[in-house]
């Protein structure tokens, strides 16, 4: 499609909607609170870019302490190669992808999580051929059982064969905590759980002569507890940048730092106790709350009672009941989403604003699922 | 991000992962499908490219015998005005819409369904000041209650609200008949009460001297019963051209009518009887079947017991359960996602392949939510 410009201090109505909009006085705050917090817990901050997919964001991360960046694709880390020197790929890469790992920037220094033998080798063989070292982390599971080991003796093995695969080089662990919720009864004996895990890892690594030297985890519902857990050296969060309705709900942010919202346009009113917008699961994505029903699709950032409760592809259907406000065809609305990298990756450009002024726009220069042309 | 080519004849192996296929023999044989049945039922075929999103598909679907085009978006108008030059905005304009409503070129036939008098009025004045006709067709609901008048008169008032507005003219009416699924306990039933009332509708306008030209329905679940409901003139179809496992359950096609699948990599098999792939709900969406909990969020093709039984950002998790098959890290699968429309709006790129050969790829040129800067 063909760009269009709008002016900067322009308002509101001048977007087309449904439009992602970030405030950047909450952007600003979001990343300056997290860079603290890592600094005074002595933590390595390494932001996962998933949330923001956008360079101009990391920069930000970057100029605020962050140490690297965390990336879920190599070809998330080559975009990201242009911001970040040091970067972690949290994700094992197999096949094809490794071409593309090893075709970044050879100044970059690179880390790889991976959980099998199998993604030990062909990073190994990838490497040796593009002659360069590459750190590679072993994934633990601690519990949320989706990758990473959960013999202490397989990530032993793991450690081992890495160590043994030059030029690849052995230099920690890594895990993902996405299992601790606030919904657990006690998030305090889940935490001390996972300090004992980590502790006994480690151990059997010591003991077998490969002492992890970072140990690398959290996740957002949890990242304010980091410096809780034993032995952490190294944070990966995400979401903490923009926030959402879910992080709000967890209690790891306050609902006055969800950053990102969507703007969208009333465009019928035509059902009783209804209002439907242009912002439907194509804009807001279809990701619930916790997975409770009823609890909708996002919310009115200025009335939270108000929710999206139904979607179609481009539809979106407010749910009046609980609210007085009644608005007319044409009004702009501004919905808070559940779940906000489902957002950004469903948008290529985001306006950032102060108040109802949009100061300026970024491309989700990461974005972008599949680059490859057939020739 | 950078392009990176793929040779024409390349196999799967290939890809970077996860990565969205298209069969194009059964591409060819629905597209021909659905314009053999609207032929024989003398029904004007106007396919909805939410689907595709892609000018390439759009020209198979006009060289196939489409009447037109409909469009949810003025931007994607814009981008399919390059193959139809009659196209339907199917959502009403309101706003900043308007502009790229009007700067679409003069010669394109244009019709807006929409459902009240404030877009009329909208549309009405833009239309003027741009000095050009646009079509219109007043939107009912015919059970849905998702847009639409419900009450006849309504629908009377706004045909007349369009006559009086020129250069707006009033083309005839619309609806979507998304309620009647085939969990309905008659669909027969249902699809009489639907004849009735557009009976009514018609007879409503007719009276007031507003007869449609055109009576416009027609969605996917329904579509082959679309010559049954009385009075129907055309049909706008989208998901027939790539098929799903939802429109597969509803009975709307055959299991192997679905030609679009997401190519994903195992690459952790460390969970007992589980496996991980590369797509997770930003490639596949989470779309669920109907509601239902515990069918998944897609399907494996070649072993439909195997379903994506959880998904994080970037993972699937295959459950295992039911199969004794045991993939190794590395494997290939191709999952039938739930619904395709999501799945082509999370990929920028689609390959072509015939058997497991890549024989050409396509841009999805329509999608791209917002492609407006600041400057």
């Amino acid at each position: 499609m063909t760009p269009v410009s709008v002016p900067a201090g322009a308002e509101f109505g001048e977007l087309e909607t449904p439009a992602a909009l970030v405030d950047l006085d909450r952007l600003d705050a979001n990343i300056a609170r997290m860079a603290t917090y890592a600094k005074q817990h002595s933590l390595a901050l390494r932001p996962h870019i998933k949330t923001h997919k956008a360079t101009t964001i990391a920069a930000a991360q970057m100029a605020g302490g962050a140490a690297g960046l965390t990336c879920a694709t190599p070809a998330e880390a080559g975009v990201m190669s242009m911001v970040s020197s040091d970067i972690l790929l949290a994700y094992p890469a197999i096949g094809p992808k490794l071409a593309r790992l090893m075709a970044l920037p050879r100044e970059l220094t690179l880390t790889v999580a991976l959980d099998s033998a199998h993604a030990v080798d062909d990073l190994a063989r990838a490497a040796r051929a593009a002659d360069r070292a590459v750190h590679v982390y072993v994934e633990l599971d601690v519990g949320m059982h989706r990758v990473g080991v959960t013999a202490w003796e397989e990530a032993v093995a793991l450690a081992r064969r890495v160590r043994d695969s030059a030029p690849l080089n052995y230099a920690g662990i890594a895990f993902y905590p996405g299992h601790i919720r606030s919904e657990i009864v006690s998030q305090d004996a889940a935490l001390t759980a996972l300090g004992a895990a980590l502790a006994s890892a480690t151990q059997a690594l010591e003991q077998a002569g490969l002492p992890p030297k970072v140990v690398s985890g959290g996740s957002t519902p949890t990242v304010w507890r980091t410096h809780e857990i034993g032995g952490v050296t190294e944070m990966r969060p995400g979401t903490y940048v923009y926030n959402d309705r879910g992080t709000a709900e967890l209690g790891a942010c306050a609902p006055e730092d969800c950053a990102l919202t969507v703007l969208a346009t009333v465009v019928s009113t035509s059902v009783p106790n209804q209002a439907v917008i242009d912002a439907g699961a194509k804009a807001l994505g279809r990701e619930p709350m916790r997975g409770v029903e009823g609890e909708g699709w996002g919310a009115l950032l200025d009335r939270p009672e108000v929710l999206v409760a139904r979607m179609s592809e481009e539809h979106g259907i407010l749910d009046l009941s609980k609210t007085g406000w009644r608005p007319q065809v044409g009004e702009l609305v501004r919905v808070v989403p559940n779940h906000v990298c489902i957002v950004v990756h469903l948008n290529d450009v985001i306006y950032g604003v102060r108040g109802e002024r949009i100061e300026k726009s970024w491309r989700v220069d990461a974005r972008g699922r599949q680059q490859l042309a057939v020739s």
